[in-house]
């Protein structure tokens, strides 16, 4: 008979759970001995927590099925708390495994006990799970996936006790059935498509499963027939776009922008999405950005099946032989000169491969990248849906085992990049085709603007050191090489380029260290939160204007 | 008038809270703003929380009152956690200072929303408290400051909201006063001198502030005249030890020495310190090392007065005219020869400087440290409280602006190092004089020793591979270089003197790899599982002979 950790292996693996990734300790050491037995199993060991949970929901926004994690204790889940966040707020299925004590070692308060339910709950609202016998321990595995694979996809704990673990008598639990969300209701379709026959001003705001390709063309054919305008949440769990495919407006990071984008809307319908508020609040504004005469209609909640409800809005208001607007191929010119973010982002969108994965966490430096790649060759895009930074190498770990098959190019600011630069190893150790591109411009760029927009005017020294990553100057092309990666460092678009098709043409993985100003000069940084302060006072097209230069 | 983070920052420059470690985002904006403000705060920018969490713990641990952090919202938190627990387990003071979104926001569930109370009480079981409002917040300061620094020390953690942060209105809050603990009762002194003098086998456990010079000698003087063990909890916050000072026996970090260092006992009596329990649980064996037939007494719990205590039962005893055993002067010769973990703790004693700050986190490389600086000059040893690994580097960065007149030795195994090696860039940008020293043996080696201890038998090359660092070789001298530290690379025993030598001689930072076999040989570690198993069954002298071969 097998002991538990054999039990929970093999729950996991039949229900096509095939990627754990790990950093173990001790208590989990009979997990560790497990994954011999289970030939279907791949471990995927990382230096660090964020860089195992991190990719784990990269992996799980493109295999779309969870993988699973193997934490050590509640300091090990703590370390890998952000990213876990980040799935979180990205409706991410991950099966989060988290090695606890012995049973009977807990109530000894030995020094790494701590108290891991309590921790888990915060990122794991909806199921968080102590196994607290071997011979149910395949059943709570098998609970706990069906708990992350469902509508919404979720953070799943389970926390797995030492002895539990090494306890004779494991029972494997069959498959979980996969979730069948429901249809929205034939009297919210109805409602929804009376709105857009209306002749207001509507706009669909899409979120998490209705950035992919059904729940985008039945929006477009939604957009061409009824001349709506269709939005995409800020940050996209992953979205399916380029050329062939309908483009959607992302709502701007930027409050102000995001302002302007909802500006003098009647009607605004939300799939898999929530009214959008400002990322963060600021003296004197409010955080809502929907206007106050705006009307919130609800088409698909997380727990429902959005395409298939814009499906029905589509039948019910005759769009199904409306042609949709589709973006036509096209691709920005070679950059050349001397390096900036937005060159960058030209040669990225000049080269893109056919099928990439882009992984979008480079802030204030990829501003220029949704338009420098919208007519690239079809590509998916993931971001940072929870804000919390670090998240970028990692998901591009989880990509690239999802996706061996396709390219990673990972953009990343500098200081983002240091919160989990030992993603680098794990991507050298298993040979992933991914390219680390990372915007050194040697600052918290964003924080710069941030700091003047909730006006803490009087700005010294001391405050901008705090903000600044300059002395010591980082070298990420030396600390790729320190981790088994192949790193190299541009200064001009020419040298960029060079080393983006050298990366593009050599199995991975590659760090590209373009080395930029930053991405807002002084003046311009000086003169952003007048300018933004003033937008939503402007006339509409001035401002609309304005926001083609700002946003993304 | 001050606005709420200018009161806040004077309420702790006024108490003496002079450094804070930061990891600012938008919400910390005013906070940022405010050290302009206050020319007795210093700010130190870590690139990760762990980081200047991890420095927060090792610079109250020298300077004897806590320094602040500033983290951003929950997920920073959350990074930041793993050392917090650090902190905590060794009772150690942190004003733990985390920005949340302005009040209003909160409810909005914008993307880093997340519940800070919740992962906060992990860490700061004794005072968590978020500022409701601009004019409390001096006063929620002076509290947070009072309880952190109370007996026993802990971490206080205060959540500020940006709105109280950026309201006007602040008020600064006086200094709280310096805690008094009280000394053991005389029934207790009395109880204790009784035992002491009972003939009996007795030993004395010291923990956290027992461990420092004036409860040494008073032990010291109680072993001498009363002919009983002095022994020191396995991981001390701070121990004072080196030529002139009294020595302690550390409990053994396996528990089947440990039992050894503890068989045979009559009565053991606890200053500052818990009964001993075993790291971690292992299959048919107890977690409780104490024998049975032991009586447990407390002389001074956590929240006394331990080396007032101790000094009580001294005079209680007659004890006061006693000549303490004191450790004489004495180093190891110059290693010589290929190089092993053992040859680098032999080349610290044999080089260590006057009044060094040695951080232990070598794990086990670590070994042969204690027995090797035994006679060394006076030094304090920081060690692994918690056991969350990746404490080793960032307490380096603390305690080296806590004491910036006495060297900084870090010993660092290569996959502890990796959880905070963000730290290395902190050392950098703030010139600190810590030499860091990484012993790459290129594996988990605590967990190769665990994985078989635990009785996992049955070991394949997936679950081997989940503790081996080989493929991708890291490079440490590279990433130091990468992040603005002088790195060197030793393979030999000369190499190594030379390169500990030079980073004597010359402002740090200094990062030195030692490129070391396993600590543990294969045919060693194949043996050592059976060896514990058989050691608590040996004859006494036959098991402590075996012990000081195998032990610290």
């Amino acid at each position: 008979m097998p002991n538990g950790a054999q039990a929970l292996m093999k729950t996991l693996v039949d229900a096509g759970v095939e990627v754990c990734f790990s950093n173990p300790g001790t208590s989990e050491m009979h997990f560790v001995a497990a994954l011999d037995d289970e030939p279907k199993m791949r471990a995927v060991l990382a230096l660090f927590e964020g860089v195992a949970t991190g990719a784990a929901d990269g992996y799980a926004r493109m295999a779309d099925k969870p993988a699973a994690t193997l934490l050590h204790l509640g300091c090990g889940l703590g370390n890998g708390l952000a990213n876990l966040h980040n799935a979180r707020k990205g409706k991410v299925p991950i099966v989060n495994i988290v090695g606890d004590h012995a049973t009977y070692h807990v109530p000894l308060d030995a020094q790494l006990q701590s108290d891991i339910e309590t921790v888990a709950r915060n990122v794991s609202p909806g199921f968080v799970r102590t196994s607290k016998a071997t011979a149910e321990l395949g059943r709570d595995t098998a609970d706990a996936i069906a708990a992350a694979r469902g509508y919404p996809g979720q953070v799943a704990t389970l926390i797995l006790p030492a002895d539990v673990s090494w306890g004779d008598g494991g029972v494997a639990a069959p498959p979980p059935p996969l979730p069948a969300p429901k249809l929205a209701s034939a009297d919210t379709v109805q409602a929804i498509a009376k709105v857009l026959q209306s002749g207001r001003k509507v706009a669909l705001l899409l979120g998490c499963r209705a950035l992919r390709e059904p729940a985008l063309l039945a929006s477009a054919k939604l957009a061409a027939k009824h001349g709506i305008k269709v939005l995409a949440e800020v940050f996209p769990t992953r979205l399916e776009r380029g050329a062939g495919l309908p483009t959607v407006e992302r709502i701007a990071y930027l409050a102000e922008l995001a302002g302007v984008q909802l500006n003098g809307l009647d009607d605004l319908i939300l799939v898999d999405a929530k009214p959008p508020v400002s990322f963060f609040a600021y003296p004197g504004k409010a955080s809502e950005l929907v206007p106050k005469t705006c009307n919130v209609h609800v088409l698909a909640k997380p727990d429902e099946d959005v395409a298939g409800s814009l499906q029905a809005v589509v039948d019910a208001t005759g769009a199904g032989s409306t042609t949709p607007v589709l973006q036509p191929a096209g691709r920005p010119g070679r950059p050349r000169g001397r390096l900036t973010a937005e060159k960058v982002c030209k040669a990225v969108g000049h080269l893109l491969p056919e099928r990439a994965i882009i992984v979008d966490e480079a802030i204030t430096s990829g501003l220029m990248l949704p338009m420098m790649t919208a007519g690239a060759p079809r590509h998916d895009l993931i971001t940072l849906t929870g804000g919390a930074i670090g998240q970028g190498l990692p998901n591009a770990i989880g990509a690239a085992i999802a996706c061996p098959d396709r390219p990673v190019i990972a953009l990343i600011g500098d200081g983002t990049a240091m919160y989990t630069i030992q993603a680098l190893w794990t991507m050298a150790r298993e040979h992933l085709n991914v390219t680390a591109i990372i915007f050194n411009n040697r600052s918290y760029s964003v924080l710069n603007v941030e700091l003047e927009r909730v006006g803490a005017e009087r700005i010294g020294d001391k405050a901008r050191s705090q903000l600044d990553l300059n002395g010591p100057n980082l070298e990420f092309a030396r600390l790729a090489q320190g981790m088994g990666v192949h790193g190299t460092r541009a200064d001009t678009a020419e040298d960029f380029v060079k080393a983006f098709e050298y990366a593009l043409a050599h199995p991975g993985p590659h760090l590209i260290e373009a080395v930029v100003p930053e991405s807002l000069s002084g003046a311009k940084r000086a003169i952003l939160p007048h300018l933004l302060r003033a937008l939503p006072k402007l006339p509409a097209p001035l401002a609309r204007a304005l926001k083609r230069k700002l946003a993304p």
